[in-house]
């Protein structure tokens, strides 16, 4: 009895029996649809946890996580670090900004160390695109990708689904517009993993230098035009511009920018009635994203956030053998 | 049984029996002396767990506290999280240095994506005044203000409070002087409404430029002699003169401020003979205080650090509903 | 019963009968041979919790632990927060970056601080010698120094003497060649006093500037040449140039001391068939140690890093009264 909790796992009972065979999650690439089905189920358990009063289950007692993030994200590394916790789980934040990165240590050299004291499960966020991939192939540990470069971030592609799932209970057939930075966004990758895999009818749009035509090979429509993009949407992403990487021009200017590939309220009114408005945040108001139309009742940006601490309490619970031991 | 815990919240018995309405704890200028008296006693309750040798009660498990901290301060940051740990709170440290404000996200922004990871409680401190007012109105969970400005820093006003309780057992008729910046203090202010709720002899002395003579709408007594305001005082409150905020010249020179306004042997003789000294640290040791006094046996400095942690336990388990439900 | 875990110290069986009267450990020039076998046997069944599925014991629930490091160090700190951790201790970071120090604050003054907040233990980290003993001396708490300036680091000499047990089950008579920067190393210090106590053929090797003759005073054989260093060696330890502190010029050039210095296959064929590399890490590679022999079978530098979690956890448990009451 500790102090209230009853102790037990997820009701298992809700979850679609399947076996769960995978020791890393790297990107979405190569997850079937019934493995993005199966992590969904899980991450609805979880979500049954997150509304008592006491909002935590033994599952990981004994178990440490480690948060190894070599850029800086408090957001993402604060949603795995609730997600831990809520599963009793010993969890321990490296950030390279106070590392022995620092005195030149490689990557490898860094994470055998953290390795070598027995976590469970690694969670990386690395500028570098495959830095996971490598880091799991080095490792005895379960690795998570909480972010690689602008290759994947299979955690965001989750959660993702799972908030548009939670409103409009299906991905299949449902008309889903990302619009942005697609060329430099890892958000956008796994995105179009899973809701391509999931069957949804994908809209990639932006400027032909974030955008390229080639794109179409995902499974996707592509277009420069917002309106285009825009209409009769069920669900409308919007990417962040990320001022601090943005090195090269890929377009004129922030203002032009706005004008041409923000999303207000005069485009949006293109879209379906009930259409749903995301954005993996932070928000550069103004620029990708109105004020109204982000506080609207259409934006589910905060359903993300609250999708995402169940989403990674799914994914670790999997890693670390709830379900059955995947080491 | 988790592991010689005896799982029981403090002594009830002890508290006197009142209802707790408060949400958040903002500032202490709409305090009660009943609600501040409330607070004292509960205080008091966890001290008691303090001389235990498991320090520690399962009142807060499976509630996330989330020290939201856009200033640097490690001693009321550590001072939280130890209070927030032996109430069995999880604990998440999310600061400015390493957050996604540096991408520029508005507080409003981060403040409801933590929001939405659902923490029972944000303790947040924040360069701007009124930005916890400003918070708590748009988040569903508790807020407390560790400090906002200029404004208010109510814990370290109740620490204060209590400290001065444990060896004088009383407010009431004491002759109390605060002495320093009391004009950019937000500790002076959170002090001058509770010690004067309680009914001390407030004296506010400083160079004129920081201790204005309009200050006696506090209801105190405004002087720029420090042997006026340390004569038979009971309480000799130093501030810290903030070095690294003055930028404006408040006053000449150190060396004259030290001179004039700092507190030494020669003027703390004309005080009680049982006065005490409080500060509420950092010290620049030989400005506004003597290493001699702030080492003396009339210093309460660590006793005021002490009482700290006990009145964030209590403020912590009377949000999160400990006492009754007050969310 | 918490989850899975029997709640039952380390079995006490396994551990030498002795009684441990230390509060502090702040370097191992004062340990005796049966005292440094003392923490052996205790890390020895800390290593039994660490193969377990739940790597979890509640001795210490309900104290906390500190680590107050003034030295950027995520490795040791992170194996010192695991450590506590698997124990059950509330462990709280503060690191000098992000602390009242960088308001001004003496060292004395933050440890008082902390002190009063009631912590078991504070594990400290700091650049100049002799600060954990000056702040054993004014704390009611245990202190573990975890690095002082360049006289100790008690810590890295147990585990390095335990990883060398674990795989040549004894110390006495093994030659013991430690090589690099001796005259600078915090870590080659505390592993004089503790390999000199148990017994090794000690010998000290680098460049006259790094090794001075007289250095002989600790029972050692001092040479400036590495092949008569490394000549039927047992235990081959690199010591890590610190390029970032390297202010004076004590060598040539970084590529002439990994001519004359450096570890590679070539000298390392003079050493014992089976002679173990050892490396406190983390590693220059192609300075100290070449590539293939960092990882190598030969080097146990990832066993050191395993150790040293267990030897922590035995110090944490011993200084708490996990044994005996020391406090």
């Amino acid at each position: 009895m500790e102090g209230g909790a009853t102790g037990e796992p997820p009701r298992e009972g809700e979850v679609t029996p399947m076996e769960w065979r995978r020791k890393h999650v790297l990107g979405l690439a190569d997850f079937s649809a019934e493995e993005i089905e199966f992590v969904i189920d899980t991450a609805r358990s979880m979500e049954d946890v997150l509304t008592r009063d006491i909002k935590k289950v033994p599952a990981l007692r004994g178990k440490t996580v480690v948060n190894l993030f070599f850029e800086a994200s408090t957001r993402t590394r604060t949603s795995f670090e609730i997600a831990g916790k809520r599963l009793s789980a010993d969890v321990v934040n490296f950030s390279s900004a106070v590392s022995s990165v620092a005195k030149g240590e490689t990557l490898l050299d860094t994470a055998k160390n953290i390795n070598a004291m027995m976590p469970s499960i690694i969670v990386m966020r690395h500028p570098v695109s495959g830095a996971s991939q490598f880091l799991s192939r080095h490792v005895t540990c379960s690795v998570i990708n909480a972010g690689d470069g602008s290759n994947e971030h299979p955690t965001q592609g989750l959660l993702d689904l799972y908030a548009i799932i939670k409103v409009k209970d299906k991905i299949k057939g449902l008309k889903i517009s990302i619009i942005g930075d697609i060329l430099h966004s890892r958000v956008a990758r796994s995105n179009l993993h899973s809701l391509s895999r999931m069957g949804a009818d994908l809209w990639l749009c932006g400027p032909g230098t974030l955008v390229p035509k080639e794109m179409v090979r995902f499974g996707a429509t592509v277009t420069n035009d917002i309106r285009e993009a825009v209409r009769d949407a069920d669900v409308v992403m919007m990417l962040r511009i990320q001022l601090e990487r943005q090195k090269t021009s890929y377009f004129p200017s922030l203002r032009e920018y706005a004008r041409n590939y923000g999303l207000n309220s005069e485009v949006f009114s293109l879209a379906r009635k009930d259409a749903i408005i995301m954005h993996p945040g932070p928000i550069n108001r103004g620029v990708e994203l109105s004020d109204e139309l982000a506080d609207s009742s259409h934006s589910i940006i905060l359903n993300q956030v609250e999708s995402g601490v169940a989403i990674r309490m799914a994914l670790l619970y999997l890693l670390a053998g709830g379900h059955n031991a995947a080491r």
